[in-house]
């Protein structure tokens, strides 16, 4: 193991923490954010009208980081940015396994005093061999042991997706919607600045953490092109890499150096680079998390041909648009099914051409099942969507009974095909309602989107992600 | 006043009004959805088993249309295919205003039956002068005299916005998901296979009605392409026109031939068409309703210059990329904004080059206007949008007080400022809180959206709109 990784290892799952500079003005929000962690915590702080607060919280204070009296694997520094060079010297000298700077006020302000202590600290850092994480960020989410950033973020359990983010907005917001869709985080960093640490050591990490199966990335720029689209390409050929750029165009570039200091990088370069590694591009954090939700949940997809399921007419309309528009094909059926359909689907309201404008014919869960099955062993089909509405399947004439059962029937559906499956909760009225049913499919790991744009655009990236990499492993 | 349209004002505001087959097992569904209208409704039917329940509503049932023994101005009939040529005799001899047919199995059917049953009622209705509205549709909804096609509408309340629909689910959802963003109806028409009238004279009909400000309309096909155009180029210079087309793609055509009998139409040849009638285009119901909400509720748009305001440094990066590729701008403010901003900005974890990145300097109500006042005034910006984040408006260390105050605050400021104002509710994991928060918006007639796509796509179409019809009244 080279000791960088075993540095990084240190930072991730460290088995102490410090946190330096928290105070009273931000409620302690870092030592608040590590109330959950596993092993011991720390605080170093010296301004002595803070330690009452600290003492209240039940954590050591020490005035400096070297004072205390055993190794410490990661710190979280949120001192002024003056004093960061200090705290820099400190982590140093106390060995520390990482250390990530919520300090701010550096090159992304573009001032004299911000340049030159960026400099200051990026010269430190690199000559002590400091592993310091940002600055300008929020650092580390290991929710297996505790150690988050954000006193809303769940602990104590692990899931399966890495996420690096240059920016600490994003980190959080993946972290928390991703939960409320299923998707847990294993490890998880916001890295700021990049002075020491970049995008591409983060990813050579996570590409080889067990933990983690697939990696998601926000990224707003990198420091060596070269290094981040070897390791780009590499992680993805080991797990499934999304991609979200920050600062596709000029003015956003412009907003992304204000941000992080990040150097515009031309699009057109980055689109053909990242073409090339098999990488999943996505455009938002919708995006992110709707094809993280197929991949992880739904059965590798094959092929672009969908078979449709919907509750009514205008909707086959609109739903077969956005698949098609999205890339993807809604084709017509084999004879054989079409032969199967005739024996039993009411035409009168409805239609079974595909999509199965189902109508009428939603009448009872046999029957829901026994066209889904048709969809499913159907050759000139590669995935299946439905449709599920709060009006037709949860508070119709069936009553919450039928959805109940329809929920379980759609679970056992999805885990026997081989073809991909996933649902869309169209819009409705009742949102608490339409919220409650996502959630029922979430816990049943069935992926459901709530507009079909949403989910023909994430359905599409999938199944390029799976031919491009069946193509490129044969 | 044309005797067509006489007939079509009886219709849209009918005093009585009468549901022809309505049954047990949909619950009397049309009988429950008139409940609210206050004229007079009375039921057909002839099958005895179905009298008891038409009692129990306390509607007054007779065998035939021709026995009730007043005028009747709209009818509703849900009857099997087979008995519709009698019906359409029945409202010929009773000489009604209008008739919606819910009955279905038609040309959509693609059978010989279907076809033939359809050329009768077809054949009927014109020799007849029948105001034949569908069939396969839902018919008319209008709210203010309680005349509903579904349970779940709302009664004794008008909108502006008028809503002519081929497809039943889409007329009902845009009424019902509208309302929950402050949208709501005039008039609305579900007219389904459009035997006798099509869009084009509910469109001429809504472009005279007082009452309607705003039409939308949800299309799958016309019959007259000529006679369309010419109205919808007339209807967009009165009011606001944002069409929907279904079946864009030739899947989604042959998906609307099962719907509504709908022919194909050159996507092409319709595009070309649309765009010199100074119709809005829009995409989906979201696109809809998002567009809808800019024109009624904020200031006329006159440029596509952008002034943002994020909560973040990462908002900043990933609003500033949606607005530009939405075809907006996003461009330095002007000096004199510079050296005010200058003046108080704290610069360490925020920035201020458009967007306002304002994390920290989020403090008071006072800072925040002061803020949102710079970008009203400055030369630079044609119109303001502002990011409001759970976190940081509601349920930050500032509370719900303050969310309070900058609702008021906000409202004041559209109202005062020239320039277009709208919020946008970013993504949280607290989906209850950012609900209440677009209600609270609502309710003060503050646009918001759900994500800076869908705001940005939307202010861009308004842009356009107001930028073709300023240019064509010079």
């Amino acid at each position: 193991m080279a000791p960088e990784k075993k540095n990084l290892d240190r930072a991730f799952n460290p088995r102490s923490v410090a946190v330096v500079g928290d105070k009273q003005q931000t409620n302690y929000m870092w030592l608040r954010s590590v109330s959950t962690f596993q092993g011991k915590v720390y605080s170093v702080q010296i301004d002595e009208r803070e330690l009452p607060g600290i003492a209240a919280l039940g954590v050591p204070n020490y005035p400096s980081l070297v004072d205390i009296p055993e190794p410490i694997d990661y710190v979280i520094v949120a001192v002024p940015r003056k004093v960061a060079p200090k705290v820099v010297a400190d982590c140093i000298q106390k060995k520390v396994g990482g250390a990530a700077f919520f300090t701010s006020g550096f090159a992304e302000t573009n001032t004299e005093e911000g340049i030159r202590l960026q400099k200051v600290l990026t010269e430190m850092a690199k000559a002590g061999g400091l592993n310091l994480i940002g600055p300008n960020c929020v650092g580390i989410f290991n929710p297996s042991i505790g150690l988050r950033h954000n006193a809303e973020q769940y602990a104590g359990e692990r899931g399966v997706v890495g996420f690096i983010s240059q920016s600490g907005t994003h980190a959080s917001q993946f972290s928390l919607v991703g939960a409320i869709h299923g998707i847990k985080i294993s490890k998880s960093v916001s890295y700021g600045n990049a002075i020491v640490l970049d995008s591409t050591d983060y990813l050579d990490y996570l590409a080889q953490d067990e933990e983690t199966k697939v990696i998601g990335l926000y990224i707003e720029g990198v420091k060596d092109g070269r290094r981040f689209y070897q390791a780009l390409k590499e992680a993805a050929q080991i797990k499934p890499v999304l991609l979200w750029k920050g600062g596709q165009t000029d003015a956003g570039a412009r907003a992304a150096s204000s941000h992080t200091a990040s150097l515009a990088t031309s699009q057109l370069l980055w689109d053909a680079m990242i073409r090339q590694c098999g990488t999943i591009t996505v455009e938002n954090l919708d995006q992110m998390i709707d094809t993280i939700k197929l991949l992880l949940c739904s059965k590798p997809a094959s092929g672009l041909r969908m078979g449709l399921m919907s509750m009514t007419g205008g909707q086959s309309v609109i739903s077969t648009d956005a698949f098609v528009k999205a890339g993807l094909e809604v084709s017509p059926l084999s004879s054989q099914s079409y032969e199967q359909l005739a024996t039993f689907f009411n035409i009168i309201g409805g239609s079974y051409r595909n999509p199965l404008d189902v109508s009428s014919n939603f009448a009872s869960l046999e029957l829901v099942m026994k066209m889904l099955n048709i969809l499913a062993e159907d050759e000139n089909v590669d995935a299946v969507a439905m449709e599920v509405s709060v009006g037709f399947s949860r508070d119709g004439r069936r009553g919450p009974a039928f959805w109940d059962g329809l929920v379980s029937g759609l679970a056992d559906y999805k885990n026997k095909s081989d073809k991909p499956f996933f649902a869309i909760v169209t819009p409705a009225h009742r949102e608490a309602t339409a919220i409650e049913m996502r959630n029922q499919l979430t816990d049943k790991y069935i992926p459901s989107f709530p507009s079909f744009q949403r989910a023909a655009t994430a359905f599409k990236k999938v199944v390029e992600y799976y031919h491009h990499h069946s193509v490129a492993e044969v």
